[in-house]
């Protein structure tokens, strides 16, 4: 019998209960021993809950306890689960883990430690919920150098993106009812402004490169100056506007941005709607492939964690490798990375004025709307600044796919 | 060092040998040791290839050479591929293959000889070329009770469905284009009339089951009736025509069938096109996945290959387990499913008829085509087809997703 101690007992970790319980009889046979739940860490109290008696509220008492195995970190934000963690790997106890914060800031350390004691600091639920992705790309494409990684990261944005396309209402609107229905936080700051899309291309990124990639090196830019105008403009050009976390190789560069993005209707991720997540990812002798589910919410996320928890067990006395030095991988500065740009300006801006500035641009009409509204040739980004920059009159501007 | 003997040097052989060649660095760096392509068997010399003279003719050579570690099937068809794989297995050699019908009627047998002999057999490479699916459903899936599975398998015919859609061909055009572009055999019933689609959804049942599902029990229909007139029809109602392998749990029962359906327009899996693939995977705490790239084409499925071999070097002395018993699953015939039906009629058929033996229709028209179509309530297949036996004028029926 492998135990479990289970640290946060909120959404997350509930869920983990709740899928190793639900399923216990199936997982008992695959893995060919019982996995069970044996204590859970929380400040609260839960009376009535099934589970009541497993609850404590001190991490001494799990860390004292000589039969747990394997510690589950729901607790989310990086202290004290940076603390707990540590101290259950350097005590030899495999660890898994649906915190991106933590994964983002201490993977490679965390990662290290386990390798070291032969045991397991396993995270798939960092990234994008409950779909496989961070195993594929480890141990799923390992003949392959992967080129980008770009993809839907963020559920509660993409709730409110594709609310403001389908329902016609605005940023407001879209957040209110994302708030309604649980998916954004009252300080929505980290899902809308993309913090939260920054931290999980960073966890990608590292694995892509092999190599610690700093969040906070990444342009981060959220969804809150996109209007229902430019949901219309986008329709008119066949396109979708997401927020992509994205990563790519260029020459022997790396590049990492979050930001809205026009895509192109028919792109696998325009079709990428509600709280679903899905990650594209580029090899070089593996193509595209895409990965797709549910990005958020208590089960499909606890299965993931519980997935990890089941790999612990099953690797019991052997690290599973995860390539991830603590070198820092220096980014390039996106303003070197070339692509187009939607950009609308004020009626008042003269076709010369735009000539001048861009080049030769593909106009854009939307019927009713007073402004002037082009695509820009492909041009560097620090150009497309600096250009802009000069020209009074720009209303919103968007990076094209 | 690792040495590997590949099997059969045709398009994903080569693949494979070329996929480990390009990438032996990274490889190297990733696997803590070098993994060396030192036998090919062919019947074929290669004057003037790269690796010619490690080109064998006789599989005694390679069984015989005591440096070979694993063994890379990409001969296809079950003979000689069987007797050699086993062979190669009992001897305590590892095997990676990208053999549908290989691993579809003699999957459970080698799965278990391998872990007897605490080797390896995967076989990631036979269903959807480079996608990982195999894993993800073994390894990434082991909290989560698989309750259904349904793909487009074959990329073949999702060529030939999506040319007939956006360019307006037949289904003879589009098997002449699939076939001058080297999609498709010249003898094509293997892709178009769903044996290849039916191997693969037995694969992938038989993973979800952890039993054998026969694939001879499957029932088949392929593409070959689906005409213009059905495209057409599949737009005005906003839906698309895909060739899916299904199989699902009920109560107990498992179905399993490869037919066209019409999906929604808005469905995931119809914005699959050309000759990618994309399998849907809804576990009972993970909700809906989606993997998709390209399930044909030397480097992706060689990238899948490779990624096996790989893994069996990893894991040297230590079989992964696959949960796949003999034992055979007994499949619930498909007539007790239950779906609404799209029907064509010719133009004479009585609406008072169509009500009297479907109930209360649901019209479809298409403008300039005289013929009475709709779309049925939600009933079993064998009322659709004992319903239908007794009606005269039926031009084509195709399944709702």
């Amino acid at each position: 019998m492998a135990n479990v101690a289970v640290l946060g007992y909120g959404t997350i970790g509930a869920g983990v209960v709740k899928v190793l319980q639900t399923n216990e009889a199936v997982i008992t046979k695959r893995i060919g021993e019982k996995v069970e739940v044996k204590r859970i860490l929380d400040l609260r109290d839960f009376p009535g809950d099934p589970n009541e008696d497993k609850v404590v509220h001190d991490y001494a008492v799990i860390e004292n306890d000589p039969d747990i195995d394997v510690v589950v970190e729901c607790m989310g934000g990086v202290n004290p689960a940076y603390k707990f963690v540590k101290a259950a790997l350097l005590q030899g106890r495999s660890v898994a883990t649906s915190n991106k914060e933590l994964v983002a800031s201490h993977g490679a350390e965390l990662i290290a430690i386990a390798a070291e004691k032969e045991i397991n600091f396993l995270f798939e639920a960092s990234v994008g919920g409950g779909i496989p992705i961070i195993r594929p790309m480890i141990s799923g494409l390992s003949a392959d150098e992967i080129e980008s990684v770009r993809g839907i990261l963020n559920g509660t944005t993409n709730y409110m993106l594709t609310r403001m396309e389908e329902a016609g209402i605005s940023f407001d609107e879209a957040l209110r009812e994302a708030q309604e229905k649980g998916y954004a936080e009252l300080h929505p700051e980290a899902d809308v402004d993309g913090y939260d899309a920054c931290r999980k291309i960073a966890i990608l990124t590292s694995i892509a490169c092999e190599a610690q990639v700093d969040y906070e090196d990444i342009y981060t830019e959220g969804i809150s100056r996109i209007t229902t105008e430019d949901i219309s403009y986008a329709r008119i050009m066949k396109k979708k506007i997401k927020l992509l976390g994205s990563s790519w190789k260029e020459d022997g560069h790396v590049f990492a941005m979050v930001a809205p993005f026009l895509l192109d209707e028919d792109h696998p991720l325009s079709g990428v709607n509600d709280v679903f997540n899905a990650i594209f990812v580029h090899g070089n002798m593996v193509s595209d492939l895409m990965f797709y589910g549910k990005g958020a919410g208590s089960l499909p996320t606890a299965s993931a964690v519980a997935n990890d928890v089941l790999d612990c067990v099953k690797n019991k006395g052997r690290n599973i490798k995860i390539c991830w030095d603590p070198e820092k991988v220096e980014l390039t500065d996106c303003s070197d990375s070339v692509r187009r740009f939607f950009v609308r300006m004020t009626a008042d801006t003269s076709d010369e004025a735009i000539g001048a500035s861009f080049g030769q641009v593909e106009k854009v009409e939307l019927p009713g709307l007073d402004e002037k509204a082009f695509i820009t040739p492909a041009m560097k980004e620090a150009d497309y600044t600096r250009t802009a920059e000069q020209l009074e009159g720009i209303i919103n501007r968007i990076r094209l796919d």
